[in-house]
């Protein structure tokens, strides 16, 4: 893999000279162009062998392109708000918005080999963050990114050489390099395990580039026309051509029952079964909060359902159990615009709590597979690949120790019809109900279709839905409560094993 | 101070009984008016002593109101991303946006509190944080939000039996106060203090409100009143009529002498001595950013000039110098919808940096007193509050051990022509240049008169100016790179004092 980045590429300085004054011209067009056109962000990821030009590379393109426009970024040693959180948060908050550019040192890649060089894990779990890093890069992608990496190669004997020019040199040995590159055996199991994850990772639509890092000029050139052509390539793209040829279409049910069909909507609590659950569900939820074991953890609550189900209401006797400290409500509106300018998973991102903590979130990430394929926000190719994204996203909550609960809040449209009335009549509820309520009673079947394809795609062994009937308020708020507190058990049950 | 909330207010239960359910229908109307407005923010403020109810409250009111919109938020331990900055960062990074509520426990007048009874400093630096605090909020206030200020009182007696009360409640043990109220004597500092604080700080703008915490319907009711009442007020008023009555004019030069007018524009550097100082200067300011004593500073360089004053090549200058991953540069461009819903000053404290960390701004918060106030974007009420709230700022910068540089790259009329009619021609280089540039020329004098104003207000012996002669680019980019060196030297060699 790496056969064609040892033989001694060059250019010579008279031809350098010669093509750097056009190629920067043309880059700065570029990055000007983004800019302006502001419709795709580009995540320039440098890798590779040390001392085979890696910041001398990047500090060059600084000066040839506008810095103005590039955001540098090292992810050396996690803050305590990063290691309360998964791993992939602080890449999340990293990320450049559209028309920019991030260049990403010490991104996911340097992390998993070192882990490795390190002897920290074996290939098996090297694998698991390798195919996280495909998942990742892929949605990216779909996004509309375009992501550009670099590995800067030396052979071993090249690289002796040059880690004894540096050693001596005063302006580069203060940085400390995590591993020990003076070790032989480093450099092997750096090119090993290397070759597995640029063979593993090198997808068309973000393919790695190999760079022989001896001679400056060469490397120098051969980066920038990399960068030079992939940001045009991409400048000139159509972007209404850029989803995948075909999408399969997911079938609808052929007997004419739903999931939400098959509740028993008369499901109800009396008023005075209710208070007795209800105060102890809230006590048990407010010693599970405050119990040691929670700081282990952190806990997400979604709340969707029909509109007028009971979500606010729901949320408010979660909320009446606990000190208003412990937790957060995230309620989700139409993005801003610093959350279009991102993928559509950094809005939930950036508000993911840290361990000890629990953030309930009144609407949520599944917007895309509700509201917006409904209404035809996004292209079914965007709704449908949003499944995966959704179960990769909560995957990384819960191995950090999230317990995720995900309520859908189901109520008949009779049930709903009347609701609606009462809203109009009583004034401080006026502001709950407008002409997108009315609307999307219309599209009650369509619902259902999305809400069973949702559940039957994203409720997961590590995830679960829970459908709630919520006809009877006092039912479903007890429902809620309990699956709550069933669930952070479990979780603390589980850390004992 | 303290006098009525220790005269055993209480409400009946029917009484309260009767109240509650209008009072709570009418928060939540306000509520909704309030996030429908979205023209400010409510920030709330809990102190006083401990067990007086203040947590109760808290909780309270998110159950009688929409707890979806209120934002409760604690100031405990400082993570370490917060204490690489000044102190008021993390502050200024919990404000809830327009249309929302914020609720601050363990804000800046616990943290001062706490200091002060501790005994880690005295009244002269109580009462500079006093001070700070009074500066904060009027800031905060002018800019349109709502402050509401509680103080929870209880007499010593009533303390005293508060607190036996709350040992054996086991739902209230686990929460730790950081000073032993067990000790009578703390009590009489803590009120001691806290008189201090509140004769201070209670000002028209953000009263303190005192509440007996000793009958929890008295206390409710009062708080919801308040909040209520404060809350309609605010939405019913005019947000045209909030400035002070009287602005006081700046005055002109009267012999049309200017401060520009001053500087002599013939300053320039032959190519060779450029090129020699260029290099030194660029050397030194490496040297200076790798120095181990930059672990305890941050470096901020604002760079603010004439259209095509040569800003962007300066910065490209410093940039030269150093490794990428030292510097972020940021440009100030419109502010996003997220900025628009906060201070003004609040775009510009989300990029302060962490110590060891340089960032450069490329146009700045002095935006607000040169384009703002020249093109009258906003009234000369808030430019003229600028000069200081500025001043305010760039001292908590500079107390946090933050080196601040600040440029104003002055060219002439004449220059300004040839280079723009030069970017016209520069097929890389139209992307520079603007309808909004050929418009601002007709101002030329007007920015001479904002610049002269600008610099006198806000020339501090902590963050001068430094205006630059830049009409030769050479000299321009030397004499940058050196005021940088040189404030880092100072800033260094005063550390050893």
């Amino acid at each position: 893999m790496f056969e064609s980045a040892e033989i001694g590429h060059s250019i010579d300085k008279e031809a350098y000279d010669a093509e750097v004054p056009a190629l920067r011209e043309a880059l700065l067009e570029a990055q000007y162009e983004l800019k302006q056109q502001a419709r795709f962000p580009v995540i320039v990821l440098i890798n590779g062998i040390e001392g085979a030009g890696k910041g001398e590379t990047v500090k060059l393109l600084n000066e040839w392109m506008d810095p103005r426009l590039i955001d540098v970024l090292t992810f050396d040693q996690q803050t305590d708000e990063e290691l309360a959180r998964p791993p992939a948060w602080r890449y999340w908050r990293a990320l450049p918005p559209k028309g920019r550019m991030g260049v990403f040192f010490g991104n996911w890649y340097s992390q998993m080999l070192q882990g490795r060089v390190h002897g920290l894990f074996k290939d098996a779990v090297l694998d698991q963050a390798i195919a996280g890093a495909e998942r990742l890069e892929e949605m990216l992608c779909d996004e509309g990114a375009l992501i550009i990496k670099f590995w800067f190669h030396l052979s071993k004997k090249q690289m002796k050489a040059r880690l004894k020019a540096l050693k001596d040199d005063p302006l580069h040995s203060w940085r400390i390099s995590p591993l020990d590159w003076q070790q032989s055996e480093t450099y092997d199991r750096f090119v090993r395990f290397g070759e597995r994850v640029l063979r593993r990772t090198s997808r068309d639509y973000a393919p790695w580039h190999i760079i022989e890092g001896v001679d400056p000029n060469y490397r120098s050139l051969a980066v920038g026309r990399i960068l030079l052509e992939s940001l045009q390539a991409a400048l000139a793209d159509n972007p209404k051509g850029k989803h995948r040829g075909n999408v399969a279409p997911l079938g609808r049910s052929i007997d004419q029952r739903s999931l939400l069909g098959a509740l028993d909507m008369t499901l109800r609590l009396d008023k005075a079964d209710y208070q007795e659950q209800l105060v102890t569900e809230q006590a048990r939820l407010a010693g599970l909060l405050r119990d040691k074991r929670m700081r282990r953890h952190a806990l997400v609550a979604v709340f969707e359902g029909n509109d007028a189900a009971g979500k606010g209401g729901a949320i408010r006797r979660v909320a009446a159990a606990l000190d208003p400290r412990q937790y957060r409500i995230v309620p989700i509106a139409a993005p801003t615009e610093e959350e279009r300018a991102q993928p559509y998973l950094w809005r939930f991102w950036r508000h993911i709590p840290a361990r000890g903590k629990f953030t309930i979130f009144d609407r949520s990430w599944y917007g895309r597979v509700l509201v917006e394929r409904v209404e035809g926000f996004c292209s079914p190719a965007d709704w449908m690949r949003a499944y995966s994204e959704i179960n990769d996203f909560e995957e990384q909550l819960v191995n950090a120790g999230t317990v995720v609960v995900k309520f859908w809040l189901a109520i008949d449209q009779q049930t709903q019809l009347e609701r609606f009335e009462e809203r109009e009549q009583i004034p401080f509820k006026r502001y709950k109900i407008t002409e997108d309520d009315w609307r999307n009673r219309e599209k009650w079947d369509a619902y259902v279709q999305a809400v069973g394809d949702m559940v039957d795609r994203t409720s997961t062994e590590i995830a679960p839905w829970t459908l709630v009937e919520a006809n009877d308020k006092r039912w479903a708020r007890v429902k809620v409560l309990r699956t709550i507190n069933q669930a952070l058990e479990a979780a603390f049950a589980r850390d004992k094993k």
